[in-house]
């Protein structure tokens, strides 16, 4: 609209990005080059630097500048603990929580027959050929809660149970802070069935 | 955390769009290495393009790829009339909503002596010397309704007062579909001391 192709280019450019609309891509367009040229070239170079240099770790799937990824050569973590994520912003999330320091294996996405997302295409040949070279003991299932995340959860259990490690998944029930009102009825069943004795004078 | 220099650098360069965090960012920057790399490389040439090509307009200051922008250029648009905005954003919005055929002169923000930014600063010069080139009959002043925007208005007035032209503002008053109870008292006290006469049976 009045600004020309190149202009308008970069603002369906914009676009690509999540959560960024018409309007949005508009005004970071114009800010980007009325306001921050520098910004701009900054981030072409970061997106064409990412692009070309981000593949995927041999080992645990996520994203990795080298072959193998920091995490998966880092000694100081346990090596008998795998946790499996549906995505590396799930790991991401787990790391930031710095509480886990065992393996990661991220699949990519979760089992969707009908979006053409079967185990081939999610690395379950990958996970298994993985429990071959190395030694594990516990598998921590850390799909999303949603119907697809819990089906590909059955899944991978079943496949694994021939080795002879322990399968666990993470507990459900309340979120920190969460209001009892507010919180679902799937939850709310979970929280009761998954209760816990309350240890007193101990 | 994790994902190694080159993601966190493009989650970096992904924060200098406006409005976007650190957790935008970084949903933004593992979609687009995930699920869209053609994406993320489109983004990165368009950035790159405009950056590269997009300069100012000689005669009115607007984003442009040419030395004069396409609306100047334009022979179907009134020449005699000119509406003076404070940012290209502002003018796409005059475009968009088309009623507006006449030419633009897009000053390089409002005047705010505290931030640095003078007559000089925002092009003052070129407007004036615009005048002596071209026959104007109409002077429209589009600034913000800010207190920068009718400070940079009123400064205009005066410098262009001795120039044989009409020099008109735009209205303030109710904006379409708002409720009165909600209307702030400034707007209210505009829409007041501006009313108009009812035509009836005519």
């Amino acid at each position: 609209m009045g600004f020309g192709p190149v202009i308008d280019e970069l603002i369906d450019a914009l676009r690509v990005l999540p959560g960024v609309g018409r309007k949005s891509a508009q005004r970071m367009a114009l800010y980007l080059l009325e306001r921050n040229r520098a910004g701009a070239q900054r981030l072409a170079l970061g997106l064409e630097n990412a692009a070309e240099k981000i593949g995927c770790c041999q080992e645990c799937q996520n994203l990795s500048e080298q072959e193998i990824c920091s995490m998966c050569k880092d000694i100081s973590r346990d090596k008998e603990t795998i946790c499996i994520v549906e995505s590396p912003s799930d790991l991401m999330a787990i790391e930031q929580s710095h509480h886990y320091k065992g393996q990661y294996f991220v699949l990519k996405g979760s089992l969707s027959p009908l979006d053409g997302r079967g185990p081939n295409e999610i690395g379950i040949p990958k996970l298994v050929s993985r429990f071959k070279e190395a030694s594990i003991k516990e598998v921590i299932l850390a799909t999303n809660p949603t119907i697809e995340g819990e089906a590909t959860s059955h899944y991978i259990a079943e496949v694994l149970s021939e080795n002879n490690c322990l399968i666990t998944r993470l507990a459900h029930g309340l979120s920190m802070g969460s209001e009892l009102g507010y919180v679902d009825g799937g939850t709310l069943n979970h929280a009761f069935s998954g209760r816990k004795p309350v240890l007193t004078n101990e």
